[in-house]
């Protein structure tokens, strides 16, 4: 496995692989990951991962300086997983004096992106500059990220990218907690207490089986489990269409739910798509 | 030469060539046009020439509606000046329902782009699309369009796109009028006025190789030529920095003097780097 620092690199050893599969990370890889990594793998012959904690996706009072980062380890668990390249550059080499573009899909009705103004145009940004460095012909994201899937896809589909998006399933803890680098912020008992965002999705699945397709009985099962919790405070809990992000508030067959919470300073985010 | 409508036909046409070079259009070609086009395939060994009316960069109260077509024209003018292929797609081929991503480089100081607010955006956009869909090694664009080839040299540089961006001296007429398909809007007497914008800009040029080096003593050279011209109403003349388009106040080496203006009820723009 190579380890590549700087844009020339890629770009001089990008033409040994004639299909490439990537995974754009901000490292502190886990499990979650490297099933992203092992399906670019299986799916082109060929994987590449990014390690690059995106600053211009963070908000000033987002946690940028303390983002868990530990590239020795990372290095070695991408090329366990059979990972050919890792590109995993300096903040100047992506945004070098004077940088000031930004790429935004305008997908500006989700609940993440009214919380976090700014982030997913920031992701855009990196994500096309990304894609075209490595020039991969598949990309593989994780649906922990909901809007961040929806992003990315109409991103590929708006700019005529040419490569295929694939998004897998969200890996989860055994206890049903969503697999994260942020997890490790927790304490133990922040860490006992996190399991409750996956309770309230299971909460609206379970409902959505028995029939209910109202969103707004669905968003308050899931708030109602939430709300139990000591140890979390809601930040959102949101019904929308899985593609246009776009709130619901009639009966629908695809719902995306999705919630962010903060358990102690940690924010969390998780999401199931009903039907 | 073959005509291409769909991103389809482009995908399935473009592994034909090696190296390939690229000039976008919106049509009603002139010789300035196909300037470009021999220089992109004397450097490449094969030319793609887009022909799109870009309606994402037009104003409510622009010309969009009235922009010239000719696509007979355009299709024999390209094929006699060595093009392998046009892509001439309909607008929703490149904007289907649901469009709304936008590319912005933030070179938000042009005198251009704030005559124009939304221009260059709808500009960056459709050359990330055309860039995405033609895999160029290399564009070319005219310098008559000076903060057109600023955005696109950023956006090229800002989005790591691999490609190289060439930018051409502007065509001229025999009396110096810039070569432009919106000259076609004019009547005979506002053609014959209209060549007060490049004796504008020429007697900018006089007072440079003078050695005047202060930007407002060039500028009001310029203005003074304009404003003679009855049939001339100024919109702006600008002296900016030529890559970042901040205004220069200061004396400089390298100045860009850029001006606006109506001929009757048509605007036409030029432009000369001084230094």
């Amino acid at each position: 496995m190579q380890l590549c620092r700087t844009v020339a690199e890629v770009r001089s050893l990008r033409p040994k692989f004639a299909r490439l599969g990537f995974v754009p990370t901000m490292g502190y890889l886990h499990e979650g990951h490297l099933r992203l990594v092992r399906r670019a793998k299986a799916a082109c012959g060929a994987a590449a991962v990014s390690i690059f904690v995106n600053p211009i996706q963070f908000a000033a009072d987002d946690d940028l300086e303390r983002y868990p980062r530990d590239l020795a380890r990372d290095l070695a668990l991408a090329e366990a997983a059979g990972t050919d390249f890792v590109f995993a550059p300096e903040a100047g080499e992506l945004y070098p004096r004077g940088f000031t573009t930004r790429v935004d899909v305008g997908l500006t009705e989700g609940a993440e992106n009214r919380a976090r103004p700014g982030h997913f145009a920031g992701v855009a940004t990196v994500v096309t500059k990304l894609f075209n460095i490595i020039q991969p012909s598949l990309a593989v994201f994780g649906q922990k990220d909901a809007e961040q899937a929806a992003v990315i896809r109409k991103l590929a589909r708006d700019l005529d990218l040419g490569i295929k998006i694939e998004i897998a399933p969200t890996a989860r803890e055994a206890d049903g907690l969503a697999m994260s680098s942020r997890n490790s912020y927790l304490t133990p008992s922040e860490r006992a207490a996190a399991v409750v965002l996956s309770r309230a999705l299971q909460a609206a699945e379970f409902a959505f089986a028995q029939g209910e397709r109202d969103p707004a009985v669905l968003r308050a099962r899931a708030l109602t489990v939430l709300a139990a919790e000591p140890l979390a405070r809601v930040d959102y809990v949101a019904v929308a269409d899985p593609d246009t992000l776009n709130p619901l508030s009639l009966p629908a067959e695809r719902i995306l739910l999705s919630l962010a919470a903060r358990i102690g300073a940690t924010r969390l985010i998780d999401n199931t798509v009903l039907g």
